[in-house]
């Protein structure tokens, strides 16, 4: 591996790492289960699990890597807070793209070289990025994995102990 | 900046970003309000706290970049749950270390350039090195910004809404 490989993979690594983690929890949840919330009043698992998916969907096109694969999640899960609007599917379709989305970005990752992850990422003007090289495609996956782990300190908190 | 520097700077800038909304977080709670549990039966922020200083503090270390400063955290925010043992330290004293551990650790980083980042850290023998060279002081740093992430998933339940 290059230096610049070495660098690239500590993200990457890391990102697979969280992903890992978080599908590894969700393991211990029934369906039903999901439907529980993190702390009194607060997200139902389910919801973060939709939140999660909607904004790895996101990243497909903001990092150049194709089109996004599930925009209909968007508003139960981004624009909405939790039960605002109904589940727009099933858990179980929930944990199936989860997991397709995660997997579709995964594979580009680990295609792409230390150049191309220096890129801009696509909600980046070219004026503002010729201003600051740092909003690159590393630098949103770096944010995302942190992403994960914020909602991972969550839900563990609703697994039966 | 050179490409290197471009990479490193990803996780070093989101180091820096955790932490300041660590910090922030840690503003709109009093003293009295640290004692607080993050959801009905689960660790106090005050708990939390210590936990990520000691953790941060045991880093200068295995990083190479000092000694400990406060391994008496330990025994309360490391080796035991909370509530087994006493809080050593005032929480007012731990937010001031808290700050020491992590502006110490900040400085150092900003002086390390990427072919320090690759050096591999203390906790790592030569031998696991050179099989493995993702074992590296950047790895560390990018699996510690996780941690606080998920922490700080935790904390900010606790916060009055």
């Amino acid at each position: 591996m290059t230096h610049d490989e070495v660098l690239t993979a500590a993200v990457v690594d890391s990102w697979k790492l969280v992903i890992k983690r978080f599908d590894k929890l969700l393991g211990n949840f029934t369906d039903e289960q999901l439907q529980q919330q993190v702390a009194p009043g607060k997200n139902r698992v389910l919801y973060l699990l939709g939140h999660l998916t909607a904004i790895h969907d996101r990243m497909l096109p903001m990092l150049g890597l194709g089109e996004r694969m599930h925009p209909e999640l968007d508003d139960a899960y981004i624009t909405n807070g939790d039960r605002v609007l109904g589940d727009p599917l099933s858990a179980t379709d929930l944990r199936r793209i989860w997991t397709e989305v995660n997997d579709k970005l995964t594979a580009a990752f680990e295609q792409l070289d230390p150049r191309d992850w220096l890129e801009k990422h696509a909600a980046v003007s070219d004026e503002e990025f010729a201003e600051n090289p740092k909003r690159n495609r590393l630098s949103v996956v770096v944010s995302r994995t942190n992403h994960v782990s914020y909602h991972l300190g969550q839900v563990v908190l609703a697994k039966r102990s």
